[in-house]
């Protein structure tokens, strides 16, 4: 890593830049695709099943059995493991159905809010290397407590035309039955446009690639919403004298192996410890079987030696990162400062793949500095609000005067008239 | 208004499509203003509002003289209706900030959410015949209310380089204080980007033409948040016997008159009251300024006979109108099988001006059947939430073993490590 000390703080931008991601070329091969799923449907997901993924799939829907046997092929501390995850998740989140009230604004206008679920949602969960079971629980969970009337999942099949079983054993867990064996633009493009197997839904979820990363924005375009845009993973590390080099070397390297653009950054105001961290990497770097992937984003990344907390926290407001892990002494003092982050983890003993699994938060966050803007995946994310308003003749009597003036001087007439028939017919009924 | 009685389910969706709006030639315009606004800065946006507005503009940012002085211009029975707007908007906003518990997912493990403003945010408020100054209020006051520390407005120039006073005592009575005179395109791009005047921001909000609604999704891809995707304005309203003719005809008016596009429905099981509205509209059509106007909208909006207010509930969900009015006499029976609307206007008092102005409750809406997977803006929409969790060494203990076994299943071994160093310093410990 890269040991940067004392930097200005008109050199903070450049320090924190981030790679710029260039997605126009592909928005030629998603329009292209999204044509033929919307034209030729199903057909146009097998063609690009073969294109893509050199597999020949005649049925798309994975089977209510394969979903059931799926468990057959897991180890039981699997299992366990993954039911501990899932409570943990379900109970955290079950705690963010939003509450309303009714408001009495004026006498006689009463105002509400009601949550409602989005009725049809669609899961996207990438294929690779492993399989992202996780992710069916970060989604498939709270989709449920929302009460999604429509789960549809989407995930490309493996070389034998298969689903990696335990992803399909978490889909049974929470409840997701409508699973097909499809990934990439194709994928997206199924869930946005709908074909004769895979329903259209109203918002995608879900990590991906740079081409699912534009499928979703595309979608979007079309007017299909999507829970946040894509970047490359990143935690940014706080510590100091209290941390223990060999734990903060173990968190950094845990977001290096998510890929080579991985984005990761350690800031003290202790220099011993940046160098006691940079020995504990050459130790632990050396015994991953994703060395390379790990090396190549560590290359890429920084170590910055700050003057205070105070600057730390400056710039960790500054970068937004999608993780942000406080190993500090007086943690309670920076607490209140952090006003841009995904998820943050706080303390010795509380390592990001804890946030990742099975704390009970949502591990979809938002990375490349969206955090300035975009809120994580929560229960929030499955459902919508609707306002509600219920006036009297008293509450018109009150608020209707000020309507018609508003709405005469932005010169919306019928606006206008829409009160004062109604003020005119009460006035008749007290006469 | 187009009469249809008693269709059948299958020709609902043909029945209630939305004239589709073709994007694909503005992308264009968009990306060349955008990258001449991103090289040029303050350069490109005088010249765009010259090219467009055909006005040439000297100082882009409008004085705090000019704001302070705005309220010289109005009369005090605007001020004064405007106030009691904004009270009403503050009272039902500020009952909107969400709250967030302290959760024991598993012993020792506690996760929490922090919801902190956005700090930069942008509002775009259009120009036109009229000034929009409702929307200075629906936006401003949940941005202050949320704490966003920079809020800049941006609203096209009249022929005079000037913006409306009522605009700016708007502006001035919600406390925004940068204010600049572009509009188009290039406001948003100037947002999007940042110039030498105009603040680059991190979420985009406001009402806008087809050019606006462009350059805010081109904005979307560039990373800034937008606030939802824009479509012409719309309301279903679902009336029976119990409802006013005159009141039901001045409200899908006021709808009709915002654009010849704007999307007008009415739902009833009562033949008797279609017949009956279709008079009042005639009627009260002859006197609105706006006749030609809400004259085409009408000619593309429907009324629609149906069996019963179960069909009438499916048809709206199915629809998921911007603006749902309900004045039908069992009211309650239909409330909670409200699914998809952006705001809802209950009974014959409570015409859907009110909530455009003064109730309360938010005008910017979802439209276009966004409804499905969007809220409306509220103090929600001006914040994000943040993650936080903090594990003690026993609740570690409690639940590293299921995070290294899931993290071992997806093959990410420094996930499993970031856990096994700390239990096996703890077992060190406790030894």
């Amino acid at each position: 890593m890269q040991i940067i000390k004392y930097p200005q703080q008109n050199e903070w931008n450049q320090i924190l830049a981030r790679p710029v991601i260039e997605m126009d070329e592909m928005d030629e091969v998603v329009n292209q695709i999204f044509k033929e799923v919307k034209t030729d449907g199903d057909a146009a997901l097998r063609k690009y099943t073969w294109f893509y993924d050199r597999i020949k799939i005649d049925e798309l829907a994975v089977s209510q059995k394969e979903i059931n046997d799926s468990e057959n092929f897991i180890s039981n501390e699997l299992k366990q493991a993954i039911q501990v995850a899932a409570q943990n998740i379900e109970k955290f989140h079950k705690t963010q159905q939003p509450e309303s009230e009714v408001i009495e604004t004026t006498e006689g206008v009463s105002c509400w809010r009601k949550f409602t679920p989005i009725d049809k949602v669609g899961l996207y969960i990438p294929g690779g290397s492993a399989p992202l079971f996780s992710t069916v629980l970060m989604l498939g969970i709270p989709a449920r407590i929302a009460g999604c009337k429509e789960v549809v999942l989407c995930t490309p099949p493996n070389k034998d035309g298969k689903i990696n079983p335990v992803i399909l054993y978490a889909c049974k867990l929470v409840g997701i039955t409508k699973v097909f064996r499809i990934g990439g633009i194709q994928a997206i493009g199924a869930m946005a446009l709908g074909t004769e197997s895979v329903p259209n839904v109203y918002k995608i979820f879900g990590p991906g690639n740079q081409f699912v990363t534009a499928a979703k924005q595309t979608a979007s375009k079309l007017g299909v919403a999507i829970d946040m845009p894509a970047g490359p993973s990143e935690v940014l590390v706080m510590a100091d004298e209290s941390s223990v080099p060999e734990f903060v070397a173990s968190d950094l390297l845990s977001q290096a192996e998510h890929g080579a653009d991985s984005q990761v950054i350690l800031v003290s105001w202790k220099e011993e410890l940046l160098e006691a961290v940079q020995i504990e990497l050459n130790k632990q770097l050396k015994n991953l079987s994703r060395e390379v992937i790990a090396t190549k984003a560590l290359n890429n990344s920084k170590m910055i030696l700050v003057q205070s907390a105070e600057e730390a926290l400056e710039i960790s407001n500054l970068y937004g990162p999608e993780h942000l892990i406080l190993s500090v002494k007086n943690e309670d003092d920076l607490l209140n400062g952090i006003q841009n982050a995904g998820s943050v983890f706080i303390g010795n003993y509380t390592p990001e793949s804890a946030g990742d699994y099975a704390s009970g938060t949502n591990h979809t966050l938002p990375t490349n500095g969206y955090a300035k803007s975009y809120s994580g995946v929560g229960l929030g994310s499955f459902m919508k609000s609707i306002t509600f308003q219920k006036i009297t003749q008293k509450g018109l009597q009150n608020l209707g005067p000020s309507i018609e003036i508003m709405a005469e001087a932005e010169q919306l007439e019928a606006h206008k008239n829409a009160v004062t028939v109604r003020l005119n017919q009460i006035c008749q009924e007290l006469a």
